[in-house]
């Protein structure tokens, strides 16, 4: 591993955050809340810490494939780490364990709360909460789109960003160039919903806050009761169409900017996305309304909000669905293991790996019954290499085994089957919550210490597709 | 489809059935239960049924691939259905759908039970119920060592029997000489066991019933506390070892007999199989002597006996682990997953796919830090080919796609999420019992009608390996 670079471009991350840190300021000096000393302090330490590690480390030498890992893996680390001290500097998160948890929680996206009543944060301290959301988003926007496909790393290299752009042995060029190609979106996309949202009633504070957790596929709110807490059709509908957006590959979107929105149609991983928001919202909206509890319009309307924002790994919630039937309750944990699209700030497995798995699967049976038969399984009428399929096996084992060592863990810390499953599932996915202990109702306050640490790990790893966290457990990779 | 050799070699297997059936009338006349009249009527209408297919369907041509999968498939249901009627007919299991689900259990070597007290049953039908697992476990061998590997289904063409023999274009005679070597094998172990539990202080009837549900990994017993009943350690001793022996690789025991003993450590399956069973006992003692409500000796023995029989997926139980801790039952869950040796009598998804897995998900960690490097994946010094590889990632998805719907389908019964799921974990791997509702203590009466059928069809599926039945549902098979 290059340190020397490794710990510049650290440096460089960490100052940036600083920066980001001392925006919530303004609101915290605007309404006044007890925050606004705690967080001009975390500011000041968090770039003064950025500054030290510039000034220490002296780059040599290429940015190479390796040490971009390094550069992913240790950066979110020193985010989270960096982004709890607002919690715990003001004394509002008092344990770093949870201040730890809440700020990787919001990092990965993934939107996990240890805060029983969410509004007896100050306006500052949530802005900042739901920030780490929105920073989270942008840096995996650029790993997913720009890092991930140029070293392939579980079948990634499908989606490739078609930009155009100088030879790829050359690491900083092209990332900074696909970067800012698709943060120009993700800027579209936070202006437009900020505006709807403010059209619909919020303040700047809950739209914009509301829209970070939305863009980012995150799902922290303003509000304990989540989305459901602003009681507006309006509202859940903009909520509804951009985690929609969000989860799409990003890379549609910047061809439709640009002129040619017949990209999406022509995505056979779009088309099968919203196949299966669609298909699981009829079948829990049927679920619902068999249940009873419910009136029908309800149904619909809580089936159609729950569905997306499971599938898409936001986890912002309308209703408390740890109330519905065990056949509703089983589809949303199903839905988390599929996720949004590649190249999207949507996490969990995703869909273009459950689409080519399908495939594969189906083409299996096939040659079973024609052995000799070729039978080369498709996506976008390109054939995908086979190397690419055993990569996506490869993934799945090791995302598999991490969630059932991990629920096993959770397990001997005493929570019951269901919510050891489901606590890692949401966190392996960056959904948030889970069924039991930790549904959408509850938070995981609950959670034992240990716990909290092993969940912010699944986070970290799910959000790094895996791969590029269990790398740094390697001998080679430190040689 | 070849109708006419289809239907003759159903005829001959419906007829050995049939023969079979006469068997238990021993035990009724002996000990004269009420069961005697219903057995012998079972079995002359078996043999007669026999016997109308065989003059029926006139044979033609040779048997191929494709009419193989139609005499598994079918041959299983058959039996099944025949193997019903002694329950139906005694009025002892008056629904035909309890008693077609306690014959398929029998039959796929499950061992799962609709009875609320086994003892209630009259001796000559649960000799018959017994009978049902030795015969399935007949099937099994048939299937998994001499006819899935000469198609090369989801990857058992690794475990190809090395006993030499015609060319492999013509089915039949292959067959004949491989099930004849393995059925000798089946023939001792079962003799060897009878044997001991004689000794062991049972009568014939449970020696000869306990022995059929442990060859076969089945898991019937004659007593509703299962082999915990008898309240012995030397009992319990005894079925842990030939559980073992029945979850190995029987080409290993063929090779054993033969002078080659040291086939079983030249294995590596044979040593992971060891290894899972070893680690997972210690773990499992660890796990119940720190919820502290067994004894130490009391924990060594159930959980050692309870690791054996869920890996093997006998089912047979000495305690009521349903009772146990949550981490204890995930253990036991997990388990239910891995199932014995290729090439047993064992189900669910097997120790050589699990290993290739593994060491699939290893070396793809390998090659994302050297994306040139070549790293093959090796069962005994050789290498896998790919092809395999990604036939069991094809066998995976099925598995794991039939385990989603049914979970769904279970739950939309109104079964809870654990009894859903570990309902249909235990079905398809052919184990017996699950967790919640259909725990060791309890039984599968409470399962719904619909919910019985789903299961039954589940047992059948994992046992065929799934693909020898789904390929009866594609439009090529009948072609």
């Amino acid at each position: 591993m290059n340190f020397g670079i490794v710990g510049r471009v650290l440096g460089y991350l960490v100052l940036f955050i600083g920066a980001f840190m001392a925006l919530p300021a303004l609101f915290a000096w605007h309404y006044g809340g007890d925050d606004l000393a705690a967080i001009l302090i975390s500011s000041a330490l968090t770039a003064a810490a950025g500054g030290l590690l510039i000034l220490v480390f002296r780059p040599k030498g290429e940015l190479l494939v390796k040490d971009s890992f390094a550069v992913v893996a240790f950066g979110w680390l020193l985010a989270s780490t960096f982004g709890a001290l607002p919690f715990l500097l003001s004394g509002h998160i008092p344990s770093f364990g949870d201040a730890f948890f809440e700020s990787m929680s919001g990092f990965t996206t993934t939107g996990a709360s240890i805060l029983q009543r969410v509004e007896d944060l100050p306006h500052g301290l949530l802005f900042w909460r739901s920030l780490t959301h929105w920073l989270g988003g942008m840096g995996i926007i650029v790993l997913s789109l720009a890092i991930l496909p140029m070293i392939g790393a579980g079948g990634t290299q499908l989606y490739k960003v078609e930009i155009p752009g100088p030879a790829p042995d050359k690491i900083t060029p092209r990332v900074r160039q696909t970067a800012t190609a698709l943060w120009g979106v993700y800027l579209v996309l936070t202006g437009l919903e900020t505006l709807l949202l403010l059209v619909g009633g919020m303040n700047l504070h809950e739209a914009l806050c509301q829209t970070f957790g939305t863009v980012a596929t995150g799902g922290f709110s303003t509000r304990t009761a989540s989305i459901g807490g602003f009681h507006s059709l309006f509202v859940e509908a903009v909520v509804i169409v951009f985690m929609l957006l969000a989860g799409t590959n990003f890379t549609l979107h910047f061809h439709s900017l640009r002129g040619r929105p017949s990209a999406y149609w022509k995505s056979e991983e779009f088309r099968f996305y919203l196949g299966v928001v669609g298909v699981f919202a009829v079948l829990l909206t049927i679920d619902n309304v068999l249940a009873g509890a419910q009136r029908a319009g309800e149904a619909v309307r809580h089936s159609v909000f729950q569905t997306v924002s499971i599938t898409t790994t936001t986890g912002f919630s309308t209703a408390d669905f740890g109330q519905w039937s065990p056949s509703a309750q089983f589809i949303l944990l199903f839905l988390m293991f599929i996720g949004g699209c590649a190249g999207s700030t949507g996490g969990s497995i995703k869909i273009l790996r459950v689409m080519i798995l399908i495939k594969q699967g189906l083409a299996e049976l096939k040659k079973l019954l024609h052995p000799r038969a070729v039978i080369p399984v498709r996506i976008d009428g390109r054939s995908v290499p086979p190397g690419v399929v055993v990569n996506i096996l490869g993934f799945m084992f090791l995302y598999l085994g991490l969630l059932i060592v991990s629920t096993l863990a959770m397990s001997l810390m005493g929570l019951d089957l269901v919510s050891a499953f489901s606590s890692v599932t949401a966190s392996l996915g960056n959904i948030g919550p889970g069924l039991g202990l930790v549904g959408p109702a509850a938070n995981y306050q609950a959670v034992p210490p240990a716990g909290k640490w092993l969940l912010s790990f699944c986070m970290l790893a799910g959000r790094l597709e895996i791969y590029t966290v269990l790398v740094l457990f390697t001998r080679d990779f430190w040689k």
